[in-house]
């Protein structure tokens, strides 16, 4: 079975419905990946999640080397034995987490130095030894070592950075072949380039001629306008390969996620609906809420009307806002699982309407439900 | 059905098996009651819990009035439908709650006024209004407002709290009566008396003559040696009304739980076991862990080679240890539901012991295993 199958085009945007088949299982695609940094998408049980709908998450490899590092999971048979989980794992390299470190930090030709934010020891990642660490592991699929630069970034840097991005996508590649493993994992390159059109032009065109499985794009959402995002973004899509599914790292609100479907993106990640749970924030159908808001004390509703997960069929505003108000773990397991279905169940809808060929429709009626009741 | 039956009872020590028929389910006694005193098991779902084995657990009065409030409660439809728990809940009166205030509460004859902790507002708990607000939100099995005195009290304050503790019992049966339920509940006095032979006597005998549906032994587990824990309860026990249900307030270790069950009790209930598993302890069939240690870096058994629980069928020590190292939500998670399946499987076993006459060498080879590896 191919890696990645395009099943229905729509016909007014490049937004497209297909699946994933990562010898593991079979992944939807549109699809939103929850982060499990740490060996553990923070607050619910492989169980859990599964009820949420999710095929698929994300591994963070910077942290699991650092804590408790590579050997343990190999010897452990592997992160999903480790962590009990049975679906596909996408194991990013690394290379955001590294480059957020800032001062503690350095970038060479060859890789990039890092201080332990553990116990202050210095660790070197080289793009060969991040996918031999990833192979270790058993990721199902690795992203390559890339340079991730800061917004405000001037236009040489970008150049340089991304020639470097380029250059470690080969490097990545050559060792991966090197790997002599029974198991067929996947390899991503990503497409970096900051907020300058001809570089990302560039980068996406190489990054589309190597022998990747996959096309991510990295360095957006980094903090500036969103109208920027989608504009870079529409742009950079056309010179992709659109015959391998196309990830868009670190975006995970829903009006994003539409917009990015739109722009032809098939999977994406993003830190935010599961952090934003611990803090008492939810999407709904009608917009994002904050469960400590006054008015929920004796909202016998649940989170979102038009919701089926474990949370809306079992729980009340009330009792949601009694457990955030009281500290209490609960209220972060039974918000993160909402955050998540709401997710999954969001971007089916958005594949029902494409696969209908009303996704237009479907999309500005969305947004324009999400936007009004936004509090 | 009657609410409490014996079913077997041990031919040497004065262990015994029953059952409790709560109107909304059957407990097997002896049971272990999880506290939930805010309105949830701290760390697990409903649905965590019933797979525990879990068929009854506390909610605490004291807790809940200050927030989310009775009103809240009541207008949700009760606690059971407020924290979506299907099976039995207890609640105490937050008698020992109040109690634990210290100086920003006095008692006097006709009940406490205390300090909120929340927000300093004064309030005042009355014995009948303890009663009227367990019955506002639909507890299963309502506890009197007790007097709980401090280990170091001297004779004469231990009489005059004893006496008020008395004086309320029977306050609290007549406010129970004046109240025209739908709902049996069922309400249980309190027998206390410091660690006076005498006036535990006296409480006991006295607390026996009144229509409780059961018996509660109060004030002891707070702060003496366990052998003096377990002399005042075999003493005071001889002179309770064993024909109802004995629930000893606040015990939950392993080896305390078998030697009061060895003393005729059938109910307890205990933070520790949920409070320790937030701080990476948990019980094993060879004695206490803590899953912070190092040796457990590269260990890939289970917590205990003996449990069944869900934790024990799915994660390895190694994996819970990077878990409780990372902070992880999911430790505490994992860990709770392996106490309290583990204190569920005991009882369990105990009871099996003492259907099958072979209770007194369980308890000797439990405690011996347990003691033996203790860490």
């Amino acid at each position: 079975m191919n890696f990645f199958k395009v099943l229905k085009k729509d016909s007014k945007t490049s937004a497209r419905v297909g699946r994933l088949s990562t010898g593991r299982n079979i992944v939807n695609t549109p699809v939103f990946m929850p982060v499990g940094t740490k060996g553990t998408v923070k607050a619910v049980t492989s169980e859990q999640l599964y009820e949420t709908g999710c095929g698929i998450i994300l591994g963070n490899l910077y942290h699991l080397y650092l804590q408790p590092g590579i050997e343990v999971i190999e010897e452990a048979g592997g992160l999903h034995k480790f962590i009990n989980w049975k679906k596909s794992i996408l194991t990013d390299s690394g290379g955001f987490q590294v480059f957020s470190l800032g001062k503690i930090r350095k970038v060479v030709e060859d890789g990039v130095e890092f201080k332990s934010i553990i116990d202050g020891s210095y660790h070197f990642f080289s793009p060969a030894k991040v996918i031999e660490m990833q192979a270790k592991i058993g990721s199902d699929i690795m992203m390559v070592l890339d340079e991730c630069i800061p917004f405000s970034s001037d236009y040489r840097y970008v150049m340089e950075a991304a020639g470097r991005t380029l250059k470690w996508a080969e490097i990545s590649l050559k060792a991966k072949r090197a790997i002599n493993s029974k198991k067929e994992s996947k390899i991503f390159g990503i497409v970096q380039g900051g907020f300058s059109k001809d570089i990302r032009k560039f980068c996406a065109e190489s990054i589309s001629e190597m022998e990747f499985d996959g096309i991510a794009i990295g360095g957006l959402s980094v903090g500036e306008e969103r109208s920027q995002t989608i504009d870079i973004l529409n742009y950079t899509v056309n010179y992709v390969d659109r015959t391998k599914p196309i990830y868009f790292m670190g975006l995970g609100d829903p009006v994003g996620i539409i917009d990015a479907i739109s722009a032809g993106i098939d999977m994406f990640d993003c830190v935010m609906p599961t952090r934003i749970s611990r803090n008492g924030s939810v999407f709904t159908s009608e917009g994002k809420i904050n469960i400590k808001n006054k008015r929920y004390t004796k909202d016998f509703t649940p989170l979102d009307k038009k919701c089926s997960c474990y949370t809306c069929r079992n729980y009340t505003k009330s009792y949601l806002k009694h457990l955030y108000k009281s500290k209490e773990i609960l209220s972060s397991i039974l918000l993160t699982i909402h955050n998540l279905y709401f997710l999954h169940n969001l971007i089916n809808e958005a594949r029902n309407a494409i696969i209908e060929n009303n996704f237009s429709n479907f999309r500005e009626e969305f947004k324009k439900s999400y936007a009004e009741n936004q509090q």
